[in-house]
């Protein structure tokens, strides 16, 4: 209704719909560095970020408002490839950047993105309905992402190399699950949901701790991950620390009705996101580990001191 | 309907009504210095800063998210008294704190605001009613929050002082005119509106550009404001450089209607709110000031520069 350039923007959601709003801030030598990202990556990677918040909620991205904290030698052509490669990023799920901020900051740069979106009443999917019996889904690789971080630190230039490719990729250009989600929501399907973005063993911990339930994580149900496994290798750490550790995938962690688990497969399937079923969510509150020996063991909760100490 | 601890906030808007999204941040060490204000009293300046752009639109504040960079050694009771300011400063307008975001940064912390409000369809003020006949009117003293920070930086704590405690109080407590805007709203008095977080001179350059009108402001009509006098004698600066220079005094700059003038008086009047009608915009594009000798000179438009060449 009134876009950027007044004191705030008018916006109007479909009649009916609820508001959904989220934040997430990108901060320069904490959560980027310039010698991996360029602007335009830097604008698609903190839209990644906030779609795959949405994404948990299986709401739809409408409007977003950009603020910045920018030093005062930064080249102007440089930002606008920043909200370039953000506009880009969001405009395939529906979104429009409507307003911002810009300060002046003295240290490290920073880019805070709120992104509001919208969705039908008592569509969106919470952290608190998954019940025992409930599939424990996954889509994609959990534990990419991290692990090229730690390669691209660890390895410097040659982690550019072929294969940390998929790695790195999974680290610098993320998949927002907005897609899958819109397909899901309002089905069934889907009875509870969180984006991995701090690691597979500490998001389903807060998925299970606001459900009130426990999981049973199946070895042999895990998608096997060559590009995983080539991580731990170079980083001399277990496949383990990876897969369940730190790692800020932006995957959507799904707690899935046994009984539309099919259904859900298949619209997985139609869009070519990789889908996997590791486990149940249980009525006892442990999360478990079922290693491929069958010999059970606390899932990792994954905090970096946790693995750091093996 | 869904409150922070989730992926997402979800927020049900009062059916019929537009959302209405502003965003700002406050930086350390470039908008606040901790020897000046204490965390409750970042938290309580970050919501007025928030507050006065949905003032200016007439919006009725709902809904805040936090983005904090903040850095490792930070005592976390510091960050909840900032969370508590916000709250307290929020509170009496409606709005309440509904998620956001904690980063670590390396540098200067920040604290990062979007306030979500709501307004009824047609009913949001822009900058681009003006017409020309209608009323200049200004809210409160502007200008002094511009002096209250440049007395605080050139005087130290001298600047604590009784002469000068109305100048720092606009500069670290201002007073969001939600209210006032709230009142107004609907009635017909307003044509056009923005809030002066730039200066005076800048942000009605801002209105007058966004209308297609210029302005005539006259001395004889503005506010006579001893402190702001006292402010220009401490910093050796004419009074017209702090009246017109650079200031967030969050206050709002109107066009009113001139058949509700009196009625916009009455409206400001109830709530003790300063309301002075300093001149008229036109139909030629000149920003004009007529001094107290009738003298017209172009009105200063207010960057740090023009008025460091003075």
């Amino acid at each position: 209704v009134v876009d950027a350039g007044d004191d705030a923007a008018v916006l109007r959601l479909t009649p009916g719909h609820d508001l959904v709003a989220t934040t997430d801030a990108f901060v320069e030598n904490v959560h980027f560095r310039r010698e991996w990202l360029d602007p335009t990556g830097i604008g698609a990677r903190l839209a990644a970020a906030n779609l795959s918040d949405l994404a948990a909620m299986a709401a739809t991205p409408r409007w977003a408002l950009l603020s910045m904290g920018i030093r005062g030698d930064h080249p102007a052509a440089s930002l606008i490839d920043v909200q370039r490669g953000l506009a880009a990023a969001l405009e395939p799920h529906g979104a429009v950047i409507t307003g911002g901020n810009l300060t002046r900051v003295e240290g490290g740069e920073w880019f805070d993105l709120t992104l509001l979106g919208e969705a039908a009443p008592g569509e969106a999917w919470t952290r608190g309905g998954a019940r025992p019996g409930d599939w424990i889904a996954i889509t994609g690789h959990p534990g990419r992402a991290g692990a090229g971080c730690r390669v691209a630190m660890a390895l410097g230039d040659a982690a550019r190399a072929a294969p940390f490719a998929s790695l790195i990729d999974a680290w610098l250009r993320p998949t927002p699950r907005i897609d899958l989600a819109r397909a899901l929501a309002g089905r069934g399907c889907v009875t509870g949901a969180i984006d991995v973005s701090d690691g597979f063993g500490a998001d389903l911990g807060r998925l299970c701790a606001a459900s009130r339930v426990g999981a049973r994580v199946e070895d042999a149900l895990w998608p096997r991950d060559p590009a995983l496994a080539a991580g731990a290798v170079a980083l001399r750490v277990e496949a383990d620390a990876l897969r369940f550790g730190p790692s800020d995938d932006y995957e959507l962690l799904l707690a899935v009705n046994p009984a539309r688990r099919a259904e859900a497969e298949a619209l997985a399937g139609e869009r070519g996101v990789p889908l996997c079923f590791v486990g149940r969510f249980t009525e006892s509150p442990a999360r478990v580990w079922i290693d491929g020996n069958g010999a059970e063991t606390p899932l990792p909760d994954g905090g970096w001191d946790h693995f750091g100490a093996r």
